[in-house]
C-alpha cells in the first residue's frame, strides 16, 4: 500500500501554517482597499501593514523603516544587489559573492558583470560548502561596494561564518554586506547586527508564496527595480499586497517560536536517517556534519538525481535534487562541484529537507523505498 | 445617519470577486508545493499554472509563451521598459513615452535617463489627455527602441488612439510598443495585435493584489529585473505565486464577461452624476466626454483635493485625487497640468471611479454630500 505523501522538500517550500492561513483569509474577507488611499478603510489597511512592519522589525531587532516588503526573496536578492550596484554605477565597480549562491544572486551578479561592466569576484567554498574566510579577506578592495554571501546554503545546508565575515566587512572595508538569509531564518539563530541588507522569504517559513522582505539599513539608498510611487519608502513601487504583508509578521513570529523544538526534532530525524543510510552500500553523505539539521544532501551511486526523484515520487516521497529553481536543468549540482565532489556525485545527488511534522516512521519508509529502488534499478550509470 | 460605505475608487483598486476568492482559498487549502518541483503534486500545481497561462493567452488572443506572471503591474511596466532598454543598453538609446503615464512608467524612464544615459522623449497630451499622434510620429527615430503609451489614463480616463499608434509603430519604425493596459482591460475592448508588450493588473479587475501579467511577444528578449531560475520563461525569477497565478485566468474571464453590462451601468451613473454636478456652482468636469465611462475627474473650486477627500471620507465616501500611488504628494495633478488645466484645477481635483455595484442612490448621496461640504467649507483657497 502506498504511504501518505512523505514531504521531505521543506527547503523548497513549506505547507501554509493554518493560523497564518486563517488570518490571511479573514483579512482578505475584510479589506480590499488600497493601503495608500486616504479614506478610513485605506488608512486602516495602511496601519495594519505598518503594524506588521514594526512587528517584523522588532523580531529582527532592526528599525521599521529598514523593512521593505517584496514579492519574493528572488526580488529581495535582486533589489539588494542590483539596487546597490546601480547606485554606484558610475563610481566603483567591484563586487564579491560566492560560487554557490542561489540562482537569484548568481544571475544578478552575472547580469551586472556582462551587461553593466561590473567586476565580480566569485569566492570558492571548501569541502563543507563554506566560503573561505581568508579568500574573502584577500578579495576585498578599497573600491569593493558590495559583498553578498548566503547564510545557509540551500542545497547542502552549510552554514557560513557570517559573524566573522560581517565583523571583517564592517571594520576593514567600505563595502556593504548583503546576506541571503532565506535558508537561515527559522533554522538557526540569526543576528542581523552589522549586516546591511538581508533577504527573508515567507514561503520557506510556512507562510505565503508571493511574500518576502528585504531588510535594508536606513542610511542605504537603493535604485528601485520596480519603479512606481511612494510605496515601501520609495524603494519598491506597486500597490501593496497588503494582506500578505500583514501576515508576514505572524509567519515570522510563529516560525521563530517553533524553531527550537523544530530543530531538535529535525536533528533527531537527520541523525536517524544518516545512521540508516550508512547501512546502504554506495550512499555518499554530501552535507557536512555541521550543516543545518533540516537539510541532508546525499548521493546514491549509479542513480541519476532525476531517476531517483521519479522513483521516490512513485513511492509518494517528495524530494529535490539541487535547488528547485534549477530543477529542470541536467547539468548536475554546481554547489557540489564547487565543494570538490565528482561529476558523478553532483549528478546523483538528492536533497532531503525536513520539518517538524516529519516522523521517524517516514524516515523508515524512505530508507526502505531507497533500498528497493537501488535494488530494482541496479547500475543505472 | 451615515450612509454605508460608498466606494467610488475602483480605478485605484477593486473588491475581490467572491468566485475568485473562493477558488483561491480552495487552491491554498489544497496546494502548497513548489510548481517547479518534479513530484506529482508539484507537477499538478505547475499544470494548473500553465492551464491558467493558456487560458489568459487565449482570452487575450496571444500565445501562452507570451504571458509572464508578475507580482504587480508596476513590476510588469518596469520589466517591459527596463527589460527592453537594458537589452539595447550598448546599442540604441532613444525611448518615447508620454508625460501623463503612471508613476511606474514615468519613474522607470526617469531612471533610464538619469542613470543609464538613455534619451527619452516625453510626449505632450491634448486638452482631453490624449497623446498627440502627430507629435508621436515626429518623435520616432530610426534608433528608437521603445515606445510606451498607456491605453487609458488612470486619473482622467482619456483613451489613447492605440489602434492608430500601433499601426504606425509597426509599419514605420523599428521600435517595440509597450502599452500599459491596466485601466483599459475590462473597461473597453482591447485588441493586443501589433502590440509588443502589455501590462494588466488583477486587482483592478476584482482580482488579487500581488498579481499581474506582462504580455511579451515571444521573439522579444528582455533582461530580467528579478533574476533567478527557470521560472516564467527565464524572464522572472522567484518561486511562482502559483495559486494567485492560477486564479488570474478566472479573474480576467469574469471581468471580460461582465464588461458590457458593467460599462452600460457605469455610463448611466456617470451621465447622471454629470447632470447633477452641472447644478452645482464652481464644479469643473476635467474628464473629456469620450473618456472611459467608469472614470470621472472633477474639480470643486475653492476646495483642495485633500480637504475634499477628507470631508467626503467623513460622509463615508471613498474617492481619490490623482493616482493612489501619488496620494501623499501635495503637488497637484501632473496629468491635469499637462492637459492645460490651471494650477488651481490640478490641486482641487478629485477622481470618481465607478463599478457595476455602484448605484444611482449612491450618486445622489454623493451629490448631496458635496453640496453640504461646499456650503460648510465656503472659500477654502
Amino acid at each position: 500500500m502506498l504511504h501518505n505523501q512523505v514531504y521531505f522538500d521543506n527547503a523548497s517550500t513549506t505547507k501554509l501554517n493554518v493560523e497564518v492561513k486563517n488570518t490571511y483569509f479573514k483579512l482578505l474577507d475584510e479589506y480590499f482597499e488600497n493601503s495608500e488611499s486616504l479614506y478610513s478603510n485605506g488608512v486602516k489597511v495602511h496601519q495594519l501593514v505598518e503594524k506588521s512592519r514594526v512587528a517584523v522589525a522588532s523580531i529582527l531587532n532592526v528599525e521599521a523603516k529598514e523593512i521593505i516588503f517584496t514579492s519574493c526573496a528572488s526580488e529581495a536578492n535582486s533589489l539588494a544587489i542590483k539596487g546597490i550596484a546601480f547606485k554606484y554605477l558610475n563610481q566603483n565597480k567591484h563586487l564579491i559573492t560566492s560560487k554557490v549562491e542561489h540562482s537569484s544572486v548568481l544571475n544578478a551578479f552575472k547580469q551586472l558583470e556582462e551587461l553593466f561592466g561590473f567586476d565580480v569576484t566569485y569566492l570558492d567554498v571548501d569541502k563543507s560548502g563554506c566560503v573561505d574566510y581568508n579568500q574573502l579577506v584577500n578579495a576585498v578592495r578599497p573600491e569593493t561596494i558590495l559583498v553578498s554571501i548566503m547564510y545557509v546554503n540551500n542545497e547542502v545546508g552549510s552554514i557560513n561564518q557570517i559573524d566573522k565575515i560581517k565583523k571583517y566587512i564592517k571594520k576593514e572595508s567600505n563595502a556593504f554586506l548583503h546576506v541571503d538569509c532565506v535558508q537561515a531564518v527559522g533554522k538557526i539563530a540569526v543576528d542581523l547586527s552589522d549586516i546591511d541588507l538581508a533577504s527573508i522569504s515567507a514561503h520557506k517559513l510556512n507562510g505565503l508564496k508571493g511574500s518576502a522582505i528585504l531588510m535594508k539599513r536606513k542610511h542605504i539608498k537603493l535604485v528601485p527595480l520596480i519603479s512606481g510611487g511612494q510605496q515601501e519608502l520609495n524603494t519598491r513601487g506597486g500597490t501593496s499586497n497588503a494582506c500578505a504583508n500583514i501576515v508576514f509578521a505572524k509567519t515570522l513570529r510563529l516560525a521563530l517560536e517553533q524553531m527550537h523544538g523544530s530543530q531538535l526534532h529535525c536533528a533527531k530525524l537527520k541523525e536517524y536517517c544518516v545512521t540508516k543510510l550508512s547501512e546502504i552500500e554506495g550512499i555518499s553523505i554530501n552535507s557536512s556534519d555541521d550543516s543545518v539539521v533540516n537539510i541532508l544532501n546525499i548521493s546514491c551511486a549509479n542513480l541519476y538525481s532525476e531517476v531517483m526523484m521519479n522513483a521516490l515520487n512513485q513511492k509518494n516521497i517528495c524530494i529535490s535534487a539541487q535547488s528547485t529553481c534549477h530543477s529542470k536543468s541536467n547539468t548536475g549540482s554546481y554547489v557540489l562541484k564547487c565543494m570538490g565532489y565528482s561529476e558523478k556525485i553532483s549528478k546523483t545527488c538528492i536533497r532531503l529537507s525536513f520539518c517538524k511534522d516529519n516522523t521517524l516512521d517516514e524516515i523508515d519508509y524512505f530508507i526502505n523505498s531507497l533500498k528497493e529502488i537501488i535494488k530494482n534499478y541496479g547500475t543505472n550509470i
